[in-house]
């Protein structure tokens, strides 16, 4: 079993994986910037290092400062957390080259789930359906016009390098396509220095809905139910929940089934996430892409199925079998969370870092914190915006809704704006509590303005 | 559906209470005393009157004030909590007199059980097993020897009005018994107006095991599986979980339908509990008492097997079936209850509110929090001195030792001192591990003693 853990993360998620070392009897070291030093995961660790100043480049991805406190702490393992260095192969290797445990998959995993269309042409040899487009790179537009005329207009362009909505344009005709090829392509190579590009069917309405999947060494591959995060904007997950709204059993099997092989095809170890594009009324559901770490919305997938993911993330990489079987996941309620941000949703999602002058998370049956905040606690403004995660649980969807708006209004947040009263007005609305949405949520429905009533 | 309620109480039950009410989508209304002007609960409820000064007898306990205010309010109903006037028949019928629903059993269940004797009595006729003893009251020290030679010394002498460790005398022989009858009646004459006393076999060593009924007003009656309460100090329970590690499934059931038993021999409704003396050598088991209220420790139970009491209680007192069967009933996993209190445990226990600098409860992944605390709190000293109950839940006993002690670790309350190293100090303890200890464990263990020394 891992005895020592370095933590290379900061906020909600290192707290999260320190508390779950601790209560399985592991040693854990924190490393922090400068900022950082009286941060709730320094605090909470049992050594707290720190690795740099404030710019992230210089601290959380400062890889040779990290790996050298770990060496010198006696770590025999370091956990990423998510983004950072997360699904960074380079480091991976070097954890591997120190003779410390990366707790996460391979780095050939990570690099093979990276690169986008080797990630998609991966998983159409599968057998996991992809959305219908080119086998690969497209060469010129020659090529591109007559994959587009196959699959029919409109398409969408993707650099192989991009991310984050980067490196992407779609193209509703062929002189659009033309010129569209082109253009993704010089600025893919001037963003990224590589100029591969690559075309699939444009789809406009869709959920988001995706699988999480645990693997150990042992040739076990399970998948843990699904998680909708449709409620998006600019790709930034808002409200999430599990099950779907939008799927039944079968589907469910199915889907799950279908990231069960995705796993498998790169020789999987520990937890990830499968993302898919599903259109509800067609029952399709089409690869997007697979998170190679464990992600902000996991809990959600903890509470119905009753499965510690951190927990089971260190079993696997100290090399014990996964502690449940595909049979034994069985997926009990209704779970969602909000992840409530430092950022005022009246002033389009602007970051207000600043002091919480007071803070009282709300409490009670069903509902989980997970957060490093604290009262007088100063959100440097250097990182991401969030506050906390706000998850509840209960038998069905009617009532966790209930209870997510109960335990919203009492969250006591002041001194800074926070996405609390947008979050209440997201609940409120008739879409969201029918559960017939998609990612288009945002845009359709005029919750922002509201919020700034408040 | 009841509409509007009031909630009799204060502290942490008063916004469990309310909590459960916004989530059914019930208005609510709290009382509070004049120094709980600034208290959670009165921020929590929809609305908040003012019904006395500090003293209880003025205040939470002052039937005609909370009455008025109930009507004058419009509430359909008063929940009382726990303790204050809970298991006060005559406010029960006094609601009922003003038409309005009083959250709890009838007045003649609470009265039946509240008088010792009659409560033993009822019991041993249906059949619930009782402490070998009279039936009934003892006339005079002649009917006490017999009955004391029948069953064997040590006996305990009780007074039928007494309660909370007041009226109770142990006779190890005959002439301690002659001369105990004696004193216990006079004193219960003086103290209670009332000099009825009897005999039961003094049992030493024992469990407290309690099992938790819920029942309808059409006829269902189920139980929710044990707590084991039985590390107290002085009869007041300090650390609680479900399930008991000394009860297998057969006892449980046994004293699970011995529990429904007592319920229907009293046409219960609502939520109560059966306390029992539980020697696990023996495996034997003997009524002790019913509490007819929700309880304070009822979380663990709810963790177990996920039904939320408080909203079944809102459920039968609106005339509806219980929500679930006997047969849905399943124990899930382990859930700890540590009741953190505003108390010095190096010096006894002793109370000591005041204002709480800093607050900040721990959260994550199993752990629940039901408090009325906030940062800068002044913890009044008219009333007990809880400051908040944590709760953890797990796959196992010894997973949730861990997490419990992870949560009681990051628990910070600054100000006054708190009773989280105490607690801390029992959890490590060898007794407390193996599982195998008794209400005696306080006066076993050193553990006071060491919390001196933090």
């Amino acid at each position: 079993m891992i005895k020592k853990v370095l933590v290379a993360n900061r906020g909600e998620i290192a707290v999260r994986i320190i508390r779950a070392a601790k209560e399985l009897g592991i040693e854990t070291v924190a490393i922090y910037s400068e900022p950082d030093r009286d941060a709730l995961h320094s605090q909470l660790a049992d050594e707290a290092y720190c690795v740099g100043p404030a710019a992230s480049k210089d601290s959380y991805l400062n890889m040779s400062n990290i790996i050298s406190v770990a060496v010198l702490t006696n770590c025999d393992a370091i956990h990423p957390g998510y983004g950072f260095l997360a699904e960074n192969a380079d480091f991976a290797d070097l954890c591997s080259d120190c003779n410390i445990t990366f707790i996460g998959p391979s780095a050939e995993a990570i690099s093979q789930m990276g690169t986008k269309d080797v990630a998609r042409e991966t998983m159409r040899k599968a057998g996991v359906p992809v959305v219908p487009g080119s086998h690969g790179i497209v060469s010129d537009a020659e090529e591109g016009k007559k994959i587009a005329s196959k699959i029919g207009y409109p398409v969408i362009i993707k650099a192989t390098a991009g991310g984050g909505g980067k490196g992407i344009r779609i193209a509703e005709d062929e002189e659009k396509l033309v010129s569209g090829i082109q253009t993704t392509q010089q600025e893919a190579e001037a963003a990224f220095g590589d100029p591969g590009v690559y075309i699939e069917k444009y789809i406009e309405d869709f959920r988001h809905v995706e699988i999480q999947v645990m693997a150990d060494n042992h040739g076990n591959v399970i998948h843990l139910g699904e998680r909708d995060c449709s409620i998006q904007r600019r790709l930034q997950k808002l409200i999430e929940e599990s099950p779907s709204p939008a799927l039944d059993e079968k589907m469910r099997q199915k889907m799950g089934k279908a990231a069960v092989k995705a796993a498998k095809a790169v020789r999987y170890s520990g937890a990830g996430t499968i993302e898919f594009i599903y259109e509800p009324k067609q029952k399709s559901f089409y690869f997007m892409e697979m998170n190679t770490r464990i992600q902000v919305e996991h809990p959600v997938t903890e509470l119905v199925t009753g499965v510690d993911l951190v927990k089971e993330q260190f079993l696997v990489a100290s090399g014990e079998e996964l502690s449940v079987k595909q049979q034994d996941i069985k997926m009990n309620g209704w779970a969602m969370e909000c992840r409530i941000n430092a950022e005022n949703p009246a002033r389009n999602f602007m970051p207000a870092p600043g002091e919480i002058t007071f803070y009282l998370p709300p409490g009670g049956n069903g509902v989980r914190i997970d957060s490093a905040a604290y009262p007088n606690y100063k959100i440097p403004p250097f990182y991401d915006s969030m506050i906390a995660k706000l998850i509840c649980h209960a038998d069905t969807r009617e009532e966790v809704i209930a209870k997510m708006e109960r335990a919203l209004s009492e969250f006591a947040i002041d001194g800074i704006p926070s996405t609390i009263p947008f979050h209440l007005n997201v609940l409120e609305t008739d879409a969201f509590r029918s559960g017939d949405f998609n990612t288009k949520f945002l845009e359709q429905h005029d919750v922002m303005n509201k919020s700034e009533e408040e």
